[in-house]
């Protein structure tokens, strides 16, 4: 669901800064974006840092198979553990106990405290991993100091994205009631990236939002408002003699940022009231001949019921607003 | 230019009205789109009606050849006038009296009163070309109701558009300034393009706006605004024990709507202090130890250099709105 060939993404990212400010920065975006979006928290968003990988490979002297053992391992929510295993073992030829270091290591569970002091444990004296859990810790204590839920965040060592594409933080967020739509904002720290294509290096670091992906979420959560109309206010066409009259008046009407719609074809008073009814337009304008050469301003509350008569056509445009910031009081 | 194999539109449509008024409606949408994008009235909306172009094929009695004739007088800006006729008389196999009175016709230039009274004469009796004289009649009469400037909409009676598309309206927006670009927002009357899809008869008129190439035209004419920034406030990191109190800080600035910065990389204060002023943010918040010791806020105004040094940690975002309103009513 929400997988196409075509698909948007919105994109964020900090360029220029190596400092862990900016993956900060980013993993507040995340979570301020999706909070926003969704409305609610039910969300995790899962962090990890490529430089632990790297240090566990470092430590088992696995450098030259990071790749190919990330590849294995990122799988892991969707393939067996006994899959996981026998893949080490006979494509990436590791030994039963290489096998093991890497198991336990991403099997580490719990709460973020835990798993971090686990990581302290198991990397004492490891220099990449330690700058990797580092930035895992700044990044919880800077995410807390803003009153971020902690539950929204959660280290998952198994995450590692993209592969040679990622060099420090990785982040994937995945709806807790919809695990199986896969992540729907998913980034990291990039800082070869661009060395692909400039001599230049710029450290980077951003996440994009799969639009689709979450669309379909959204919509599979009900979460997804379906309006049926912005209009405000609609002018009735009582009278097609005074269609400029009503044009008129809508013009005034949105110059003052009331959205307006002016009933666009000829029927009778009642199926337009009706189809304002219909579309939960609270405010019609019913101006006749009568109304124009009293220079009036008839308005009817639709939800009310109650009629506004005698509205001068020369502040009707003030008395409108109004009517409709008293409704929002309500 | 702006013209790609895949390109964004943007349109807006009324589905189901018979009604000029829905044509009178699409036609204003065009003029206010326009004019909020541009910023001024470079415009011009070119109208036309093909029930006029049919009242013509009627009265030469070239129903058949509709189609073929209008693809080739659609043309007229792109070709010679010469070529044009030398195509009509060749492969359309139209006589010179023909070609004659479908070349005058297209031909008719002048302000849209000396066009309408034109056609009229033309047309007296022509039922199928009165109805799209009066359409064209009650849309430029209820623009100019709504104080849209007549100057922006000039009938055209060259363009076709779409050929078998289109029913009645047709619209083509052209930039005064960038005729080369062709149209931004085109559309018209489809009354029969729903047919094709389903077996309800559903009459449409709407239009859409070609983003790639209103974006290209923008740029050419140098109104696309570039911003550096939107942010009003950057935080400088002055100090990484401190790092977690920028964030908060920065969280409770966002939380009042003031689009704040953090400085995410590790330089010297006076590169932050460039870096703010190079990017156009006014206020700079300058905190240390020192002033989190005393509970307060620094704050530089970037303009006017004027620091406040003595504002309260408790209700600097208050303060902070304060000073960046009073610099907005300046």
């Amino acid at each position: 669901k929400g997988r196409y060939r075509e698909f948007y993404q919105c994109d964020f990212d900090i360029l220029g800064s190596n400092s862990v400010t900016a993956d900060i920065e980013i993993a507040t975006i995340i979570y301020k974006t999706v909070n926003a979006l969704l409305g609610n928290d039910n969300f995790t968003i899962r962090l990890n840092n490529r430089a632990i990988l790297n240090g566990l490979m470092t430590k088992l002297n696995l450098q030259d198979k990071t790749a190919h053992i990330l590849r294995v391992i990122d799988k892991i929510y969707k393939e067996t553990e006994e899959k996981i295993r026998l893949e080490l073992s006979e494509k990436v030829q590791l030994s039963d106990e290489q096998i093991e270091e890497v198991m336990s290591f991403v099997k580490i569970k719990g709460t973020n405290q835990f798993i971090i002091e686990s990581l302290e444990k198991m990397f004492e004296g490891n220099e990449i991993a330690i700058n990797g859990i580092n930035t895992l810790k700044d990044i919880l204590s800077a995410v807390s100091a803003q009153n971020i839920p902690e539950k929204c965040y959660q280290i998952d060592l198994s995450i590692a994205r993209g592969l040679d594409y990622y060099t420090g933080s990785v982040f994937e967020t995945m709806l807790d009631q919809l695990p199986g739509i896969g992540s729907i904002c998913s980034g990291g720290r990039y800082d070869n990236l661009a060395e692909l294509y400039t001599s230049n290096k710029i450290p980077g670091v951003g996440a994009s939002v799969g639009l689709d992906r979450l669309i379909a979420g959204l919509e599979e959560l009900d979460l997804l408002k379906k309006e049926l109309t912005t209009a405000q206010v609609m002018i009735l066409t009582m009278d097609k003699n005074y269609r400029n009259e009503y044009f008129a008046m809508a013009s005034s009407l949105r110059a003052a940022g009331i959205n307006t719609e002016v009933y666009s074809d000829d029927k009778k008073l009642d199926k337009q009231m009706k189809y304002a009814d219909r579309k939960g337009i609270n405010l019609v304008i019913i101006n006749g001949s009568q109304e124009f050469e009293q220079n009036k301003v008839k308005v009817k509350n639709m939800l009310t019921g109650e009629s506004f008569d005698t509205i001068s056509k020369d502040d009707f445009v003030e008395k409108i607003s109004s009517i409709l910031h008293s409704k929002d009081k309500e």
